[in-house]
């Protein structure tokens, strides 16, 4: 069986449908592909066309996820899952999720074209809503497949809509009342395993010269979408001694943070954090005027549930420090969690074997990101990842994947599709 | 001549006025004489009927401001200036401002019902546009009225109308052909001296437990209303090394001025320094990016020319250190600045001989804010102030100075004129 016969066809069968997909999202600068909106519909009816001409199974399941299906041999076997999510933030870059999509067609018309039929069924999974900007939410569309959202997220609003996920969800054929009984589509019990290639979002195979990474493992983390601090606002005139500045206090807690992870960095413990909004109330701010108020979002992520317990505390400790010396006071807001997302031994070894009998030089790569195959892993689903290669950081429309490096990571995974699933 | 016979009526004034006052630019929380629009107007219109009650000459400049002439008996001496502004930040104190032209209005009562008729003219003057928050310049009114408006002013827009300052003074009935034109309605060689009474703005009164102060000068400032920063939209993943994070820029750089504070006010050296807009943008910034854009506003006060100038020096050595460091540019617009205003000493030493006569125990105090004065102190005109004590800071709702204060101010200002001004 030569998988590399048809490398040129599913060269251009991704080059056409990412070409297809940009056309469809294209929202300048960037792309923007919104979760159970008019970016993501266009997204889904685009692939759902390659998957039609594939002669894939088509079904949907509460969540609107997209499954496209190649049967295997054996009908009664778990199934293997291979997918990303189809929307993005708002004027983000082509590849970020619909790559991970675009790589399972790509197997799979390898798989077709090689005369290759798996042992088990096999399904790429067009995911819903992965990016948590939109509804400060993460891993919508997996979390619903596996009857996993967390109470409650069917009655957030999208930042832009004002309108609830469930009413989101329902316009594109999804059925919010199953998912708010956390009916699931996926039994983790019936799953073989999930694997999902997505772009790197960081620069580090880049740094390292190499096209392909091997995921060690996924970021858990600890998040406060909408925190403030309260201070008092004064006027401009007023001394020192007698302001409780917020904007203030809020510079303090970003520098000790930003000390912090500096201090972690050196230790050689890898976490990451991020003060993504950090802003005085545009209601209220001026230029003569001591800020009363200030608003932040607070992401904080590390491969250690034991680290990230640390972190948590070392938090609390510097907040508490600001309000005693500046006189002002935190109001975190509601605090979410994410679990950190184990990959499979047994996968992650076979897909260094892989790598290594194509002969292709990869990096051991802890993700950067949160993905949809942390969802997986919580779920007790056997999960592995790879990464691609990508210029100038991801969640911006300068993302930059060469087709060259994308088409390694494809042929990386379908290597270990077969390798581990065709021989049983 | 007893002054201190009529203090029931005056008072009685004083409360009417402030409440009418207070009504008229009710927006809660707090009033908004918004300048050139409807809330200063009104304000306008209610000092301008009292005026008339009192018998005195109204008058117009090109900028809309408010004259309200007593005549005094010299037709050939120069005129005194007893005045302060009508408009208000949004949502801001009844008294910030008009507090100045009550006082001058009672005090135009108290001479009238004691009988005394001084030297020279004296004009109450309820000047427009103070605020700097609504058109970004300040002292727009005084300015227009001595014809030291600065290039441009016409032409900027209010942050809320979008309309020009050119626009909203013809709407008022000004003739901003004329302040383009730079025509001057005060001549500082015809003015014998400007006085202003105004609410402090710091709780230094409050805190040495006196009514009133005498003001020893006036900031001088420079300011970058319109500041950015600009780094790189990153995902939330994205390794320290390779950030370049807008926000934890400016977080620095206000950190680094709090320090530059700090070690001045150790020196003993008077100075302020107010970061009032500090924020992310809006339209880009999310809870899993990292902020690629920051927006600030800066004003850096001090009484001295000499200080000011270093400080300027420091900024400029803060911001290119954090450039180095974080990879970042700033871009920090268009630059303000304004003189320092200094006060007459003659006028001072009145002052003072006159709390000494009232047996009126007072505070020498160097202004927290930026006041009309110093306009007319940088065309020429010897210039006094007097503060009242005021709780709770200014440019808020809360601000509080009680009636019994404002009475020792008024009864000051009154005293200095009868002394100053009756006698030659």
């Amino acid at each position: 069986m030569d998988l590399a016969a048809s490398v040129a066809e599913q060269r251009e069968l991704a080059e056409t449908l990412f070409d297809r997909l940009r056309r469809d999202g294209m929202d300048e600068p960037g792309v923007s592909r919104d979760p159970y909106g008019p970016g993501e519909q266009r997204a889904h009816a685009t692939v759902t066309e390659v998957a039609h001409r594939l002669g894939l199974d088509i079904a949907h399941d509460a969540a609107a996820n997209l499954y496209m299906t190649l049967p295997g041999r054996d009908p009664a076997a778990k199934r293997l899952v291979v997918g990303s999510h189809l929307d993005s933030v708002p004027h983000g870059g082509n590849f970020d999720g619909a790559a991970g999509v675009v790589a399972g067609l790509v197997a799979v018309a390898a798989l077709q074209r090689a005369g290759v039929t798996l042992h088990n069924d096999l399904t790429v999974m067009g995911i819903r809503a992965e990016e948590s900007i939109w509804f400060q939410v993460s891993y919508v569309g997996s979390r619903g497949a596996l009857g996993t959202l967390p109470d409650g997220a069917l009655d957030v609003r999208r930042i832009d809509t004002g309108r609830t996920l469930a009413e989101h969800i329902a316009e594109c054929g999804g059925d919010p009342d199953s998912l708010r009984a956390r009916n699931r589509f996926l039994d983790p019990e019936s799953l073989a395993g999930y694997l999902e290639l997505h772009i790197e979002q960081a620069p580090s195979l880049v740094e390292a010269g190499r096209a392909v990474a091997i995921c060690t493992g996924i970021p858990g983390n600890f998040r406060y979408p909408d925190a403030r601090i309260e201070g008092s606002h004064d006027h401009v005139g007023l001394p020192r001694r007698f302001r409780r500045d917020a904007a203030l206090a809020g510079a303090e807690f970003a520098i000790a943070l930003d000390h912090l992870w500096e201090e972690y960095d050196a230790r050689g413990v890898p976490m990451a954090c991020t003060i993504g909004r950090f802003h005085t109330d545009a209601a209220s701010h001026g230029l003569t005027i001591v800020p009363g108020a200030f608003h932040f979002s607070l992401d904080v992520r590390a491969y250690d549930e034991a680290v990230l317990g640390e972190l948590d505390r070392r938090v609390d400790t510097i907040i508490a420090g600001i309000e005693q010396r500046r006189g002002v006071r935190f109001h975190r807001g509601a605090k979410a969690r994410a679990a950190i997302g184990a990959v499979d031994p047994s996968i992650l070894a076979a897909l260094e074997r892989c790598a290594s009998d194509l002969r292709m030089p990869v990096l051991q790569l802890g993700s950067p990101a949160s993905h949809d195959a942390a969802a997986f892993a919580a779920a007790g689903v056997p999960m592995g990842m790879i990464f691609v290669r990508n210029e100038n950081g991801s969640h911006n429309p300068r993302e930059a994947m060469t087709i060259d490096d994308f088409m390694a990571g494809a042929t990386l995974l379908t290597q270990v599709l077969v390798q581990r699933y065709a021989s049983r």
